[in-house]
């Protein structure tokens, strides 16, 4: 049996998380449920998306991804479930499930498609039964009718030449590191035989460590995270506070011969 | 084996959570443990009630809910435990389960009162035990002596005629929407023919929505929520800021002929 | 098969929590998962310490303890796997261990000793696989070299005499209260016969309660608490605003014949 993912904005001073699992515990008890987060910032998909593309290849194929995020979505943003990369996502097709891999679904329907019901809480009345039903075995096609696309936002673009690579923040994790877009394959090949500068903010360096403690406390370290996308923070302090950056703030690396 | 669920005002940044899972664990390694909420505000027996009200049918039925919040109560506040629709609860004896149902008990004892022992931390060392033994199928008269009564406090009434509905917000949620005390059964009875005014604030709406996304982003929504109450929201914003309302504040559907 | 507690600063607006749980799912998914806690302020090692120290032994003899608090340490802080009160610890010997018992450790290997990988995220890449290998039987010894000491901090002593005892708050809980270092064991043996005094802040107060609602609302209650050590609060009140103490602040029993 399956496990279902969590991942939702819901908080958790009220009720909502708890009516999804017990929809789930009351149709098959035997099904495992997982929380990867309930604090997502309200309607921000963005940061879903960010935390989601982060983990879900960490479970094993077929876990079953439950996304209760801007679920409601804008009128006409249908609830689907896909297969992707051999895991299994439900939620509503708001662009989420664009952000989250490069790669070509595997499959793709339309939930609520037959036996259509009216619900303003679609994670626990569409979602959930549907989540249980694909842990439980039951065929993703069996689940509604098929659809060919669902929706894409375009997301920040990296942008790499031979001279400049520039990136920029993607996230400000609890502890005010900066994650960046900036990928390590690419930085790895347009550095080679290269000077390098990393650039932002007023900041200026010119070493990548490899590990967090490679610098004291209060300095900053530049580093390829376990996503393996450039990371900068300060040892032991918060560098989203202590160097003015946030979301989108750009980041360059600078290459000269 | 039944679930025991677990709703406090303990937070999570303390071991006193886990010190009941731990205790559970210890006794009987083999009950399934959710969380409903941690995040109850402290000793707010309003909020709890609200939460545990609105999702503890959806659990099966057998299901042991064990309350931490106000445990320790006002003096005089016994630990016990009831059966009420077919669920159990376990807690102190201050107010909270008069509020979560209108149905009478099926049964009802005092705990600690056989071998009673003395604690600062009734959740684990009275609570604890008993939902386990209540989810591992020992009947409810064989935990303690027989009580007839629990606390009933008067909770906020609607009040409703032919001409208007008065209630008011019992609950704020984390995305700010305005959950409040009107039911749907009252207002299709009473709406048959009429034309209605929904008024708060300095604000009046003259339609009832079906689903969250049928206004504009910033645009007020009301509908009847999946609690079958009447709930009020700005649609990817926050009402209660936006609107300026809060728990208490005051709505009235005036109907017209 | 033991159980693996999970004991975090990560927060839970991220990935990193879900990374350690999929992790271990993937490597043995009969493993029981539970947390203490992923609000530990980040790095606080005295946070974390606190809050493992109250809760461990509360779990069943051979739960595997993963603690991600200040992982990375400073230069040299290796991760290390010991057993200590019978239970397994699992984490960075960056002191935080040395503050949780004061018995001597039953066994101690240096992890990632055997294979060494480099990364950045030792929680999901170096403990979780140790702590799945734990809880499924694997003996200690096998996952690394052994080592003989591990780092010991010197934690903030209670100073006890005849005349007094000085102590100080070593935790302010998300109620509010005061958790003192002060032992009941020895306020039982220097109190016997004599009058005393507690002193903190500006305050004196000649009673200690049993019981958290032995004053009325808004007054102060002084107790030992369930971990057997001396709490100060106000009821259904926040001692450490109104009473303006805080971490480290001095609380002193003063003793006469």
């Amino acid at each position: 049996m399956a496990i279902v993912t969590l991942l939702t904005d819901s908080g958790e001073s009220d009720h909502y998380v708890a009516a999804i699992k017990a929809r789930i515990i009351s149709i098959n008890p035997g099904v495992r449920v997982e929380d990867i987060s309930h604090k997502i910032k309200p309607n921000d998909i963005g940061h879903a998306a960010f935390v989601l593309r982060a983990v879900f290849r960490d479970f094993p194929k077929g876990t079953v991804h439950l996304v209760g995020v801007d679920s409601v979505g804008n009128k006409g943003d249908l609830p689907i479930a896909l297969q992707l990369e051999d895991h299994f996502f439900v939620g509503s097709d708001n662009g989420l499930f664009g952000l989250i891999s490069e790669k070509t679904h595997q499959n793709l329907i339309a939930l609520n498609s037959i036996n259509t019901i009216s619900t303003t809480f679609p994670e626990r009345d569409i979602f959930a039964p549907a989540a249980v039903k694909l842990a439980s075995g039951v065929s993703l096609s069996d689940l509604g009718k098929p659809l060919s696309v669902f929706k894409k936002m375009i997301d920040r673009q990296v942008k790499a030449t031979k001279k400049q690579i520039t990136g920029s923040v993607v996230r400000v994790d609890s502890f005010g590191n900066l994650i960046t877009n900036i990928p390590k394959e690419a930085f790895d090949i347009l550095s080679k035989s290269k000077v390098y500068t990393i650039q932002f903010g007023g900041e200026k360096f010119r070493r990548i460590h490899t590990e967090y403690n490679q610098v004291d406390h209060g300095e900053c370290f530049i580093l390829f995270n376990s996503m393996a996308t450039l990371e900068i923070g300060i040892y032991k302090g918060n560098a989203s506070e202590l160097l003015g950056l946030t979301y989108d703030s750009v980041v360059n690396i600078i290459f000269e011969e």
